[in-house]
């Protein structure tokens, strides 16, 4: 259990987000990577009002922003890649696959993530505007494809290069999760398992009820409940 | 000039593009980060119809897929960060100024590219289609939300981190360029400025003319033009 007040990283995170989003938000990597490496980190809670210098150190004003000693970004995938270079338990150190696990932390990002977001807009933020409901189809259409260029790539593969976990499976098996309001990953039977392993690793356990516990300990109160 | 037959790094393009993606094409990205790190290339160019074998190389069938010796990888985020590491011009060593660099590449990849391709997306590839046309408003200003985080940050910054250009200045300047047709970098002055900074290095000018080149070479004839 890494968290540990003392501890030289930190980074943000959300004290509470709507129930969709919960197990979601991007915190949830870097909490991963770092119950993966053994690493003790604290957290900051932000709330939906970020704090007015926030942005000099998130442009966007997302979470998870890291520190550890002099070290300060954000962005959840050069997150992740700093804390496999300090253990090799996530990133090889041979040049090959090293770059190969780099290479499908920006595949899941970018050739991914983006049709996966789309379906999540089309389905749950602008569901009920009339561009969404004729967008949904293809929408949907252009994020199986995606799915399916994954999952012929995995073939019966425990993982996207082979028996070794990396910083590209913590990734990918992250931005699968977006979808799980919807049955797309379930119809796609290895590509449902390999997120299953993803999700049944002890690490990532923690790591999910570390982001939870602390929505649940921030839950608002119903109007009047404190009276 | 670096394209050489007996390059050790080799990847792969189109050999032609309809005129709109001419000079956004990702092989770009790779052929102006070995520009300015003054290394040797060959090119494999591919048609629409791809090899029967490339999928394996290249899950998402796309350019540029890159080769050095061993190491062999796709996705372009993954591709610059590699010559980054072969050359220090390109990507500091000291850990702050290296994963600066390297957060502003995941940043240029998802957290503007996806807003800047669904712009593409409902002015380009669907503008006809009655979803793009209730959804192209909303689609520019998440755009323009996403460009004036960036321009923010900027200020009146040379590069993203300061003085030195680095990968994440070099993808930033590409992603903004696939919003070549549209005014919409123009309304941001100091972004303006930034993006015709990147284009006016002379590695950046080698890199567009050798894609351009290339496209020209192999232009399509005209139906009975041959007779």
């Amino acid at each position: 259990m890494p968290v540990n007040p003392n501890a030289s990283i930190e980074f943000t995170a959300f004290k509470w987000v709507p129930e969709f989003a919960q197990g979601l938000v991007r915190d949830l990597r870097v909490r991963w990577a770092l119950e993966e490496a053994g690493l003790d980190y604290r957290v900051r809670l932000l709330g939906q009002q970020r704090p007015p210098d926030y942005v000099k150190e998130q442009p966007f004003e997302q979470v998870p922003c890291f520190s550890d000693g002099e070290v300060k970004i954000f962005e959840s995938g050069a997150i992740v890649q700093y804390i496999g270079e300090k253990n090799e338990a996530l990133l090889p150190r041979d040049p090959q696959s090293k770059f190969r696990a780099i290479q499908w932390t920006y595949a899941a990002l970018n050739s991914v993530e983006p049709a996966i977001q789309n379906v999540f807009a089309v389905t749950v933020f602008y569901a009920d505007q009339e561009w969404a409901k004729l967008r949904r189809p293809g929408a949907e259409e252009f994020a199986r494809l995606k799915l399916k260029r994954v999952s012929d790539w995995l073939g019966d593969k425990q993982w996207l290069e082979g028996d070794r976990f990396t910083i590209g499976d913590l990734m990918m098996v992250t931005v699968l999760r977006n979808l799980k309001h919807t049955n797309m990953v379930a119809e796609v039977p290895n590509l449902a398992a390999y997120q299953k392993r993803g999700e049944a690793r002890p690490a990532f356990q923690r790591a999910l009820a570390d982001q939870l516990a602390v929505f649940a300990a921030n839950q608002p109160q119903p109007e009047g409940a404190a009276a």
